[in-house]
Parts: C-alpha cells; sequence; structure tokens
C-alpha cells in the first residue's frame, strides 16, 4: 500500500509566525502523499474578546454557542486555513483548504446534551475518504480546519486532534498511514520540566503503568487514548513529535515518541 | 461542447437569509456542471465595525489594509463560504468551497499603487481551468470566495464579478459557458424606479446609446464592460437576472436582460 501522511499541527504553532513558517517549510518538503489537519491556537479565543463576546470553558473544551461559531468558521476556515494554504503554494506544494462540509469530507452529529451543553460541537460519524483519495491521486495536498458539518446546513466546531485520527483511521482502508502529531514539545516527557526526558516508544503496557504513576496527565492523555485507538482501527504508526522535527520524519532520526500497541 | 454554468451571486441576497436560501435551493437544482460566485455583502463592514476598524472606500470600492484583509478572509472565506457550502450539502448538492489560493484556482497581482493605494487588492492574472475541471468531473461544484493569492504567500481582496467574469473565460476553453449575474433586481431596467423597465436584450450598439442617454450608470457600467469583454473572449451567453428567477433558467422562460455581442 502506498503511504500517507496525516499531520496534525498543534495551535502554539500556528500562534507563532515564525514557527508555523517553518513547519510549513517542512511540510511543504515531506515527499509524496500528505494532509495536514491543523489546530485553531488563540486567534479565535483574540477575535472572540475583540468582538465583546464571552469565552466558555468546560474542562478545557470550548463551548460553542451561535455567536462563538461564527468566530471559529471565521478564523479556522478562513483566517487561519487560508493563511496556511497561500503560505504552501507559495513553496510549490498544492494546498487546497477544506473544512468537513467542503466535499461532505466530514459528516458529523450535534454533540448531545448530557450535564454540559457543548453546544455547536460535532462528534465525528464519517469521513469521506474517496473525496479525499480523489484530491490526493491528482497531487493536491488537503489542508483541514477543525469544523465539520451536520448535512442538515449547519457547520460544527470539531476537536482537531480527533479530526486527525478519524481521518487517518479512514484512509487506512487504502494507504499506509502515518499520523503524526507535531507540537512544540520534543515527545511525551517522562518530566515536563525536562525536554530531553523524551519517552522514545509508548506501547499500552507502558502507557497503563506511566498513567499509574501520574507520569502521563492532563491534555496528553486523550491524544495518546486517540493513538491507541487509532493503532486498533488499522493506522500504521503514530508519533508525536517535536514540529521542527518534521525535517527528520522521512530518514527516521528524529526524536520524539513512537506509539506502538505491543 | 458541454454546458457550464458559472453564477455570480450578489451581496444584497447574500444579506438576506431567506432569499439566499431559496437561491441556493434553485441553484442546487440546476441540472449540469456549475460553479458558483459569491459576493461579500454587508457582513464584512459589519465585523470590521464591531472590531472597531474604519471601513475606507474610493469610487465605491473598498480600500483593504492589512486588518481588513483578515476582515475579508474570515467573512468571505471562512463565514459566508461554508455558510454556503454547508446549506448545500444539506441539498445534495455536493459543494466545495475555495478562494483563490486553493489549488491555485485563481493568481492575482497586487493592484499597482496609482494615484490611490487600495491595499490588499488583487487584479487577476491567471485562472487554473484543469483544477476546476477536475473537480467539476467527478460531480464537485465549486463555490468561489471573491478572495485570490499573489503566489508569494498573500492573500489578496477580490471583484467577485471580475472573479465571474475571468473564470467563465478560462472555462470557455474547454466548456459551452453561460455566465449568469444573479441580483436583487429583475435585469438591467431603463427606468430604476420601473421592476417592469427590464431591457430583455442588450447587444454592444444598443448599450452603446443607453450610455449616451444616461439610461445605464453608476454600478451596471462596470458589470456590462465586464459581460461584453467576455463574449468576447468565447463566453457563449451573459444574463443578469434576479436571484429568484434562476428556477427558469432551464425553460428559457426567465424575466431578465440577455447580452450579446451583436
Amino acid at each position: 500500500m502506498e503511504k500517507l501522511y496525516v499531520i496534525k499541527i498543534g495551535g502554539n504553532v500556528i500562534d507563532n509566525a515564525e514557527k508555523l513558517h517553518l513547519f510549513l517549510k517542512n511540510f511543504a518538503l515531506l515527499k509524496g502523499k500528505k494532509i495536514l489537519i491543523h489546530g485553531g491556537g488563540k486567534i479565535a479565543t483574540q477575535v472572540a474578546d475583540r468582538l465583546g463576546l464571552e469565552v466558555k470553558m468546560h474542562n478545557g473544551r470550548r463551548i460553542t454557542d451561535q455567536a462563538m461559531l461564527e468566530v471559529v468558521q471565521m478564523v479556522y476556515g478562513g483566517l487561519v486555513n487560508k493563511n496556511i494554504v497561500s503560505i504552501l503554494q507559495a513553496m510549490s506544494c498544492n494546498a487546497v483548504g477544506l473544512t468537513g462540509a467542503d466535499l461532505n469530507i466530514i459528516k458529523a452529529v450535534k454533540r448531545p446534551v448530557k450535564d454540559i451543553d457543548y453546544g455547536f460541537v460535532g462528534d465525528i460519524a464519517q469521513v469521506n475518504q474517496e473525496a479525499l483519495a480523489y484530491l490526493l491521486d491528482n497531487g493536491y495536498i488537503p489542508i483541514l480546519a477543525p469544523l465539520t458539518h451536520d448535512g442538515k446546513g449547519n457547520m460544527l466546531n470539531t476537536n482537531a486532534d480527533t479530526i486527525a485520527s478519524e481521518t487517518t483511521i479512514a484512509m487506512s482502508a487504502t494507504y499506509q498511514t502515518h499520523l503524526l502529531y507535531c507540537f512544540e514539545k520534543k515527545g511525551v516527557l517522562k518530566d515536563v520540566n525536562d525536554e530531553n526526558s523524551v519517552i522514545t516508544s509508548l506501547n499500552e503496557k507502558n502507557y497503563a503503568e506511566y498513567l499509574a504513576q501520574n507520569v502521563i496527565f492532563a491534555g496528553m492523555i486523550p491524544k495518546l487514548d486517540n493513538a491507541f485507538s487509532a493503532l486498533k482501527k488499522g493506522v500504521h504508526e503514530v508519533v508525536i513529535l517535536e514540529a521542527d522535527n518534521l525535517q527528520n520524519i522521512e530518514n527516521r532520526h528524529f526524536i520524539g515518541t513512537r506509539i506502538t500497541l505491543y
């Protein structure tokens, strides 16, 4: 099967113009088929502030009312996505920016209200791998914003990590898939204060031990749960690495955390 | 040659949710290959106001500084474009929202500064008809926002009427092209206060006469100049009609202004 890289770039890199430019340069140079998923970063919160909207969070997740949906649609779908696409085009990378609504790439279901009403937040129902493959087949590079749609005419806000893993799972039917989470740290760290304490390899058994010891906690847990779930559903490889390190992924001389089942 | 409709929908229809919905319903029902280009409407000005930005105009054209470029990128590329795409998807129309940067669809040149510095405004240099044809060939419906890019990493603000005519001209190499300008009036009117005074057919000779008599003036002039220029460059037909009237375009029982060279 042909190799496909699905790369998620985190919000902290998006927020730093210089880091973003360097990352996109390495992304453009990466050979073969690839898909980029970008997070939102702090710009949506800044724009909401300037518009006088109150940002509501619950357990680190944004509550998306109608006004906030319009902000994330503008910032993720219009500002961040098109900035990335235009920069990549200047690097001879034939990018196409998409939300889940475009070509019906990702259909989602509005999250049911239980204790908390998250508002216009979508849980992914289906990824349209045929449409993505049609673009890839002609050398086009899909750049996905963290937005989906419900198929009833509404856009929905969806976590970029989840879009990355679900998209990679769907593409695994026809490609040997490599899911890379690029962010501002060197990988999953044993000691959050020591950048040199990278856990270079992590399987389910180690993971359970690290969790029990509280070595891995907070925002890393859903990311890793997503990673193991992806491996069980046919994804060939999951790596968590520093954005700058993407340039070394092809020659395998990178530092980062490689996640495996066994 | 196969028929292709290129349809421009004006800002006044974009601003009215009910009218927009009705128009999109008729657009979705239109058989065969089609491309939609949308204007911006008043939302960009409203968002700029709420962000405390001063809107600068010259001869009815927006001056686009860096802050305003971000606003139009957000509003045209993120808010309006994705609203249209998600509504069309709910109508089983497999839409894909694009700016000129996506797939390098429309490359432009930043307008040179003469008397006035229009800022980040792009004059179209090239339309990528191969990429649009690749999407159309798989049944996808391109929805173009009035944004282009300069190929050097910058987005540019570009007039939607011009995007419509230049795109139609480029597509005329491989399709029998029909360029439809849909707006809130019934067509080009002899008397702006009388909706029943539609000029149903307009050739270059009539046009010159109407111009001399001041029957046609203001914003209609660049639109008609564009239309005649398009016909000279291979476009099969140009029609200016009321958005509601799109439903009658296939059976040719529409009221509107049909523009011809002779």
